[in-house]
C-alpha cells in the first residue's frame, strides 16, 4: 500500500519553514510496518492543493494530510478536500461545543472566525482533538484512507497516537524493527571508513541510514520483511555489535537517545550531582541537562558567567588568571570548573570557556577554540578543542564535548 | 509560472532525514521572483520516481530535481527521467574526462561504477561540477524548464549559483517583496479576529501568511507582482501599518528577527546590563540572549538556580521565603530578580521560576504555572502565566514571557 504525507502552509514554501512533522508521522508509520512513499508540500492555494489531493488520491492508498485546518481565511484543507471528493461539509454541533468549552475556560467568548471549523466531511468520522479547536478527520473512500490531521505538533501527536494508529495497524504488512546508535567526537569519514566492512554483511532486509550532524552522529538500522519479531531482532542485533566493534569507543548511545538523557541516566544511577559553569555556551549545557524530566535529582545549578567580573564574583576564578591566560585558556577552565564544584557543593564542576565567534578570535585563538574542564573528587581534568562552523554550530559543539567528558568519566573512559 | 522541488531520496522518507536544500534553493528562487508552489520528496524507486516527474510536468512549468545522481545502483533519477521524456542517454568523453582528473588528483583510478555519471540526457545542456563527479542537466522540453542537480549541498549550491540563477533570472517575472511581522503575548484566534478587517483590504498581488507557535506568531506580508521595488514596498508598507493598527501591543519585530535580537538591540542602545536568574528554563534565556554576537556588551551572566540550596546561596532568596510560599511564587520570583540584580550589579535581573512538568504540578500550581520577575531601579515586578503543552513548550513559552517583559519595560510599554 503506498503511503503518501501532504503538508499544507503557504510558509512551508519559503526559505524559513520546514515541515517537521512528518518525521514523526514517519515513526509512527514506520512502527506499524507502512513506508512512505512519497512526501509533498503545498501553499494554501486551493487549485494547488486541489491538484495534489487529486494526484495523491490516484497514487497512494494511504493520505495523511496536515495543516490548513485552522481558523483563519487562508486554513482551506477541510474545504478542498471535500470539494475533490465532491462530499458535502456537515455543521457538527459537539464540535461546536468542544471548541465553546475551550474558549471558555479560558474565560473567553468563541470568536466568529472559528465557527469554519465545526464543520466535517460528510461520511467522515471526527478525530477528537483535545489540545486544540480543530478536530481531525478520518474518511474511507472506495480504495483511498484519508487521515486529516491538525499542523501543530501538540494536536497532531495525540491524534495520531490516539485515533490513526490503531486505524493504521490493521493496514499495515510485515514486521519493522529499527535500532539507532549515536556517536560523537568522531568525524563523518572515519565513521564511513570503520564501518565500511560491516556493509558488506548487511541483508537485504536490512537499511543503513547514517545522519551526521558536527558533534552528533547517528547509525540508523531499519529491518523490514517477514520475520518474526525474535528473528528481526536477532539480525539487528548481529549488525549492530560489528558496528559496536568498530566504533565503540565513540558510541554514547544505542537506544536513539540523546547525550544529556544519557549523563542524566549516568549520574542519577551513581547518585551523584553537577554543577555548571559556562561562558561560550551561554547557559546551553544547563538548559540541555534539564531538558530531561526529573534532573533536579542530580543537577544544582550552572553559573552562566559570561563576563568576566561574574567568573571572579561567582566562582573565584583568580583575576590574575584571566589577566595572565585570558577568560578562554585551560588555566581558567579549570578554575571554572573547580570554583563551580565548591561553591555549588556538587560531585562533578563541569566548566566549558570558548569563543564561538564570529568575532573574537586572533590567530593563536581563533574561532571555534574550546575548553572543557571537569573538576572531581580527585582533580581537573582539562581539554582543548577547536570546533568548525558558524557560531550555533561551535556553541552545540561546546556543549557537547562538556556532556560527553562528563560520561566518560563516570563510565571510567578515557578522556579521548 | 509554477515551480515545483523535487528531492530524490529514500533516506528522506525516514524518520531521521530532511531535505534541507530546498531551503537554500526557495530562497534562490525567491530572489529572481519566483515562488516555490510544490515541494515533492520520492526515494529510489523507479516507478515512484517516474510517476512523480510526470505529475511535475503536468503541473509545473518549472522543474528543479535534486539528488540520485550518484555512481551508485539506486541512483536513478538520470535514468529514469531520460525515459519518462523519451529520450536517450548519450555519452559525454568530457565528463568521463573530468571525472577520471578527479581520481587522478587523490592519486586514485576512476572506479567503474562512476561510468554510469559520463551519461546525458540527449538535448540537454551539461552543468560543470567542479566539486563532484555528478554533472548537472538543463532541459528545456515544450513548456517545461528542468534542471537536475546534485543533492550534496557542497556540490549543490555553486551548481545554482553559477549555472541555474542565471539561466532562471531570464524566466522570474516582477518583483518579490517580503515582510514579516513577529508578535508574542497574543494567541492565533484573537490575532486572526483583530487582522479580519485587514484582510479585506489586500490587494491580488500580496500573499498574508500566518505561522503560529506557543508564544510566537508570525505573519508574513509578500508582494509579487509587474510593480517597481518603491511601488511594491509602498504596497507592502501601508498593509503592515493596518497590521500594526490592531496588533501594536503584542508586535516585536518587523523586520523577522528573533525576540533575543530585539531585545539585545534595545539593551545596547541604552546602554544597560541585564543578568538572569533561572530555575525551569534551566539556561535557556541565557543561552538565547548569547545567541545573539556581540551579546557581551550588555548580557553579564546567568544564574541558573534549579535546586533551593543554589537560590539561597548564589542570589540571597531568604529561605524562609522558598519554606512559606514554595519556589514558585511570585515572592521567589522577585526575590531572585532582585538578587541576581543586585549580585551581578546589573542595570536589570530577569528571573523565571516555574513547573515545566511533566510533574510536579499540583491543583494551585498545576504544569505550566511561570512566575516572571523584573528587578529595576524603581523596584521590582513580577507577572503569572499558566502556560499550556509538553515540558518543551512551557520552557520556550516561559522564555519568551521573560525576554517579552524585559522589551515592554525597555519601550516603556505596559506589562501586559
Amino acid at each position: 500500500m503506498k503511503t503518501e504525507i501532504i503538508a499544507v502552509g503557504s510558509e512551508l514554501l519559503t526559505p524559513d519553514f520546514q515541515d517537521t512533522n512528518s518525521l514523526f508521522l514517519t515513526e509512527r508509520l514506520n512502527s506499524v510496518g507502512l513506508d512512505v512513499a512519497f512526501k509533498t508540500i503545498v501553499g494554501d492555494d486551493e487549485g494547488d492543493l486541489a491538484r495534489v489531493i487529486r494526484t495523491a488520491l490516484g497514487r497512494s492508498r494511504l493520505i495523511l494530510l496536515m495543516g490548513g485546518l485552522g481558523p483563519t481565511e487562508d486554513d482551506r484543507t477541510r474545504e478542498t478536500l471535500a470539494k475533490v471528493l465532491g462530499a458535502r461539509l456537515i455543521f457538527k454541533a459537539a464540535i461546536l461545543r468542544h471548541i465553546r468549552a475551550r474558549f471558555r475556560r479560558r474565560g473567553l467568548d468563541m470568536p466568529a472566525t472559528n465557527r469554519k471549523q465545526c464543520y466535517a466531511i460528510e461520511g467522515a468520522e471526527v478525530l477528537a482533538n483535545p489540545h486544540g479547536t480543530a478536530p481531525g478527520l478520518w474518511l474511507e473512500r472506495g480504495k483511498n484512507r484519508l487521515a486529516v490531521l491538525p499542523g501543530p505538533p501538540r494536536e497532531l501527536r495525540p491524534m495520531v497516537e490516539n485515533h490513526v494508529l490503531p486505524r493504521l495497524a490493521a493496514l499495515g504488512r510485515g514486521r519493522m524493527v529499527r535500532r539507532t546508535i549515536r556517536l560523537t567526537g568522531i568525524g563523518e569519514s572515519l565513521m564511513e571508513s570503520l564501518i565500511k566492512p560491516v556493509y558488506a554483511s548487511v541483508p537485504k532486509a536490512v537499511r543503513v541510514t547514517t545522519l551526521a550532524a558536527p558533534g552528533d552522529l547517528a547509525i540508523t538500522l531499519t529491518y523490514r520483511g517477514p520475520a518474526s519479531l525474535s528473528e528481526a531482532q536477532a539480525v539487528i542485533e548481529g549488525l549492530e555489535s560489528a558496528l559496536l566493534k568498530a566504533l565503540r569507543r565513540w558510541v554514547y548511545s544505542r537506544n536513539g537517545e540523546g547525550l544529556e538523557a544519557v549523563v542524566g541516566a549516568l549520574l542519577k544511577k551513581e547518585g551523584r550531582t553537577v554543577a555548571c559553569a559556562e561562558s561560550c555556551t551561554g547557559g546551553l549545557v544547563g538548559h540541555r541537562l534539564t531538558a530531561v524530566p526529573g534532573s533536579s535529582a542530580y543537577f544544582l545549578e550552572s553559573a552562566v558567567v559570561y563576563g568576566n567580573a561574574a567568573k571572579v564574583r561567582r566562582l573565584g576564578v583568580p583575576p590574575a588568571l584571566i589577566d595572565k591566560h585570558g577568560a578562554v585558556s585551560a588555566a581558567v577552565a579549570r578554575a571554572m570548573a573547580a570554583g563551580v564544584r565548591s561553591t555549588a557543593g556538587a560531585d562533578f564542576g563541569l566548566a566549558v570557556t570558548g569563543i564561538a565567534g564570529p568575532d573574537g578570535g586572533t590567530a593563536r585563538k581563533p574561532v571555534g577554540l574550546v575548553y572543557t574542564a571537569l573538576a572531581h573528587a580527585g582533580g581537573v581534568a582539562v581539554r582543548r578543542d577547536i570546533f568548525y562552523g558558524g557560531r550555533a554550530m561551535v556553541r552545540f559543539q561546546a556543549s557537547q564535548k562538556a556532556l560527553d567528558v562528563l560520561r566518560r568519566f563516570l563510565l571510567k573512559a578515557d578522556m579521548d
